[in-house]
């Protein structure tokens, strides 16, 4: 074997300074390769007592890091620098809090509990994720999808009509909602729903599945994102209108929604719908201004907050409950409740509802905790967020609490305004605490069409994420078609089923990729040993005699059929009609020899119009012509197409299993029957030791039919020809 | 560029005559390939509107094929040889219509309703099949599967709860069923479904879905029929016993089944039960000698005709009914029945259920059809073996029939008959026809526990299925578990529920393998351009300051990040690590130059425990060393690690979406940051355009990155470096 040195030279076709690509070698093939050339190394495998010992050794470093990794506070706090960090984190702190409070109370009433319950969600897992929780930047509290999807929940299992009582103190027999039982129940489900929550996010963590979330791939999150935020929308319209509907849950509950407004549309509250434009465009523009002069100010303004300050304020001074019939937040007790228990026996049917839950909550916290990583060169651990997020959720259900996840709005503000650690989200979680244990009752007098105005303007930045559609359409299709799937499927099936629907889609994607795969036949680029499309680059020149057959994709059950079809129609050799046309030769000889020649013509038409005709473009009319020539000279000893060897090109061959094995295999003996060898080129050792256990290679498929490059197999398929042939080769 | 010629030679290693490899050429990147290299073929697309007038042109040619394909009867009745087939035929045909009698009679039992609507089942589409059907040899009929899961079906929408009345000639107040009433809903509800699968049928052939077929994959069926043998045995338990226990359906029908038909044990009738385990035996011992004796029989014994001959006998003159107790078939009545369209207002119900049966039908049909198929050298057509299928169940279904597709064991015995064309099946369901209108009626005392044991004896090849167990288990693991799933799922779910799961869990393997890909850092094997797993093979060597990194699997939003992830484990190379110490550096220098030489040494200690520790079974001791030489002569201009170009090997890569690709310009990126460059490397064409639409060639990611083959990007890489580190090549 000749050595090589890479030589520096200028290169005719302009390339300056390119090094040369030079090979001289034999042609090797898988027999020789595993016999000769390669050997694998000795390892010594740890048997499985030693694994398991390893495994489940103690040690004090052990501990250690078990301790730091369920504490990530351990690793950070006692090296927290006060002087660089401490600033930026109490800014950052205070202004998350006061934006906790009015999105508390707010995201409260898509959870369809009290709006105190909000407050309380955005202390309690705010306060825990401090010690639990590895990243630094995102802002833990009440989210839009999520506390709608438990909404959607807490109304269909305790839907208004459970607690119609007959109206006590007017005359008339309608039924009116006994409120107080109504909330009471949907609370104890909402705590029920957020343990359970909890408790998957918790197990997924320590079983280390937080993996799962990688099924939501990102068309899919912003498609079903966006069919969240119409769902939200239309949930707010009412309240926004002071229109009082029904609230509808499950399948198609968004059009019934809809209906329901604009059948009582005629009752709007002008006042309220007015309060709610106002105050939807004054949170817009400061939205904007926030935006807009980032750079300039200090602290974005806290535009909520002072939103929510003056319009309680004006409520209270015009009463614009008792005088106008606006609807207010009413009761919000003052100071926390005792730890209570959730109902562990509403558990059951709430199981499918919770793990959707858990598995939006966790996979919007992870992708914003991985951007925020990214972007400040820490890494958060995805296994231990799982963790996190469980212990928040599970904990904090004893205080009555939904669940929760991390906010992209409020993540943004925490980490703008200089926010470092989670010191920030510890302070804010003490702002929530000391308006809910000392002036929580100032909030009373809030109209709700306020907070439906801060939910609304909050959603834009989803309804952005529509221009996905136009970029898709030209990137990726079938990402399109995710986008599209699961934004449909959540707006109408609603959140759980849509979610559902949207990932068996997105799986279902992944099959149709790999089992409509792109198939050619491939020729050489003169002289550089590359192979490509034949029938897509001129340079591209097929080698007589020999087919190479590439396809992209594993083989395996999905599409070892459409395999071996598209092997046949492309190279145009068709074993079934080359062993016709053989039999009805041996039929012809043995039985009559008058008749032979004429019908002999006859099996060669047919044969030329199933093998020439149909693929006229990639068999050439000459060699048609050479093959019928042939045939004329001496029927019964030449062979029955010119074309002597298939090369099935498997670099892109990732997989096997047993029924695509059993396909090949089959497909070989059929073609060794007709007289054309079958080669496989360009294996991986991966790939070959899958067919191994596969026991493919037995009776007439060796490994000798296997080369490492499509070029090896070119060459020794030509050479196997005599050298007759050689001159044809380029 | 040189001309090459093969030469044929003697190789030193022992390969007698095998001729060179020789390849010798500049060094290619895709920018040269793509401007100088290669150039795409004019093709003219036809547009749109030709496209489409293409297709809906109408013409005599077009009719007739379509005619011909929609009634394949034309293609072969014709030039039907009756000489050479005719015999044949006729024996086989004889042969299986004298198996449909009792299978027919059995398999409605089976299907929960009265024997009698077998043979109508056994009849009809048995007739329309000969002319809609492009297989040859498979017999369609009634098939234990399909009627267990319509009897399924059957018993849940209709059991015998709804049908209780009061016992009218007894004096006890015990409730009895009122079999007829519940005989006759239980038609009804058959016919339905039957003509809903019929729909279904015919709706995905005429829409070319029959592909849906291929997701049952070889070892989910065998697991699936496996399974649905244990429900049919467990069904038949009790007409064994001739004990009375109430049908159960749904899931985990069959545990209740079970301790259903143990609690009444002792209830067992013990003249139904030895002439049940005889006629077994007897069974067992006629298919025994048919298969021992193939050869020498000239037809196979007609076991089953003969043993329902006899034990109906049998059953006449002893009066088994009246004095034993033995449950009888009871009531044949003569004659077909007009037909009559079947309840549509049942159909709603029932969709999720016609269609586990449509595919199930289809897919046991298209197996055995195309097995024939092969072994004779004819092709079906899995289209119109859906529409043909479809039509038999639709158009019967007005006759009232229940869905019916092809049985294994009639097929065989058509086959091996010496049944050349469906003509035997169409005197097949002659027999029927005779024996309906008019002996039906002498089947009337025939035990329904013969029917049980013609059956349970039918079964024995299903059972024989757990042989796959041991046999998947040393080639495929993951295809034991689809088997597994399928199995345990269909047991105990039920056959609709279980179908789906085990068709979930298949699509989710496909995932599995994609997702977790074997990765390798590769090395060549010196001299010849052939590249594997350094960890794997002794002759494999990495090229200094080089990592080449494979992965085997497509590029998607499953397993991108995992995908980054192992590239960094694997390499050892952790961009962001390398940052730290750039900034850590940076910081130093320009802070404080005392303490400079000291701290520097630290941040080194750490970049080599980073580096080096981990991964030191990819790092030889002497690279570290080199590199902290270097650093320690020039800290700040040096590159940060002795790695200076990382090369992606993409020949395994399918497909990339948009979420791979944006993974993958975030760590080119990432690593350009620290100065190590990443090649791409064994790109196909079609994925080079894929990564084209997504937009992945811009900003610092340029076409010029990407090399034909990893030498190519190896060569490249190492000229790079400079002479100075040629002489480390090979």
């Amino acid at each position: 074997m000749e050595h090589h040195v890479p030589t520096v030279q200028e290169d005719a076709a302009g390339q300056p300074e390119v090094c040369r690509y030079h090979i001289e070698r034999p042609v090797y093939n898988e027999g020789y390769i595993q016999s000769q050339l390669l050997h694998r190394r000795e390892r010594c495998h740890p048997t499985q007592r030693q694994r398991l010992a390893r495994h489940v050794q103690c040690s004090a470093e052990r501990v250690k890091a078990a301790a730091l990794s369920f504490l990530p506070i351990l690793t950070w706090l006692p090296s927290y620098p006060v002087k660089q960090y401490l600033f930026g984190d109490v800014v950052s702190g205070l202004s998350t809090g006061v934006m906790q409070l009015p999105q508390g109370l707010a995201y409260a009433l898509l959870a369809a509990v009290p709006p105190v319950y909000g407050l309380y969600s955005s202390f309690y897992p705010v306060l825990l994720y401090t010690f639990f929780g590895t990243s630094r930047h995102i802002s833990i509290g009440t989210f839009a999808v999520i506390s709608l999807m438990i909404g959607g929940v807490v109304v269909r299992e305790a839907p208004d009509s459970m607690f119609y009582i007959q109206a006590t103190n007017s005359t008339d027999t309608s039924t009116v909602v006994d409120v107080e039982a109504r909330d009471a129940t949907r609370v104890q489900l909402a705590v029920a729903l957020t343990a359970l929550v909890g408790i998957i996010q918790l197990a997924l963590g320590l079983l280390r599945f937080g993996f799962v979330a990688i099924y939501l791939t990102e068309p899919l999150v912003r498609g079903f994102t966006t069919a969240a935020a119409v769902h939200v929308f239309i949930s707010q319209l009412k309240y926004l209108l002071g229109v009082e509907t029904q609230r509808f849950s499950g399948p198609f509950s968004a059009l019934y929604s809809v209906t329901a407004v604009f059948r009582d549309i005629t009752s709007t509250n002008i006042t309220t719908l007015i309060m709610g434009l106002v105050c939807s465009f004054l949170l817009y523009g400061v939205k904007y201004i926030n935006v807009r002069f980032k750079k300039t100010l200090p602290v974005p303004i806290p535009g909520e907050m002072i939103i929510v300050i003056v319009s309680t304020g004006i409520s209270y001074g015009v009463g614009l409950s008792d005088n106008y019939g606006v609807d207010v937040v009413g009761k919000i007790p003052v100071g926390l409740l005792p730890p209570a228990a959730p109902h562990f026996s509403l558990l059951p049917s709430l199981f499918t509802d919770s793990f959707a839950i858990a598995i939006v909550g966790f996979s919007m916290g992870i992708s914003l905790a991985k951007i925020f990583a990214l972007k400040h060169g820490y890494s958060v651990d995805g296994n231990q967020e799982l963790v996190a997020l469980g212990l928040c959720n599970f904990i904090s259900c004893f205080f009555q609490t939904f669940a929760v996840t991390c906010s992209m709005s409020r993540s943004l503000v925490q980490e703008s305004t200089g926010g470092k650690t989670q010191i920030a989200g510890l302070l804010a979680s003490f702002v929530v605490l000391l308006v809910v244990v000392a002036v929580g009752f100032i909030f009373e007098p809030l109209p709700q069409t306020v907070l439906a105005a801060i939910i609304m303007v909050n959603l834009l930045g989803m309804f952005k994420q529509t221009r996905d559609i136009p970029v898709l359409w030209r990137t990726s299709q079938i990402e399109l078609a995710i986008w599209l799937v699961a934004f449909v499927a959540s707006v109408l099936l609603g959140l759980d089923y849509g979610l559902l629907v949207a990932i068996g889609f997105a799986v279902f994607t992944v099959i149709y990729r790999t089992q409509s795969p792109k198939s050619a036949i491939l020729g050489q680029v003169t002289d550089t040993g590359l192979y490509c499309d034949v029938a897509e680059y001129e340079e591209a020149a097929e080698c007589s005699g020999v087919k190479i057959f590439h396809s992209n994709s594993p083989i395996y059950f999905a599409n070892s059929e459409l395999y071996v079809n598209n092997l046949k129609e492309r190279t145009g050799v068709h074993p079934m009609h080359l062993q016709a046309v053989r039999k009805a030769q041996r039929n012809l000889r043995t039985r009559n020899h008058k008749w032979n020649s004429l019908r002999k013509m006859d099996a060669e038409v047919k044969l030329e119009m199933d093998v020439g005709v149909a693929h006229s473009e990639v068999m050439p009319d000459n060699q048609v012509k050479a093959y019928k020539a042939s045939t004329e000279e001496d029927p019964f000893l030449e062979p029955l197409t010119s074309i002597h060897s298939i090369i099935l090109d498997w670099t892109p061959v990732n997989f096997i299993d047993s029924v695509g094995a059993k396909s090949i295999r089959s497909v070989i003996k059929e073609y060794a029957a007709v007289d054309v060898q079958v080669f496989i080129a360009g294996c991986s050792r991966t790939l070959l030791s899958e067919l191994g256990t596969l026991q493919f290679f037995t009776g007439v498929v060796t490994p000798e039919m296997v080369f490492p490059t499509v070029h090896d197999a070119v060459l020794h398929s030509q050479q196997q020809t005599g050298p007759a042939t050689n001159h044809s080769v380029l």
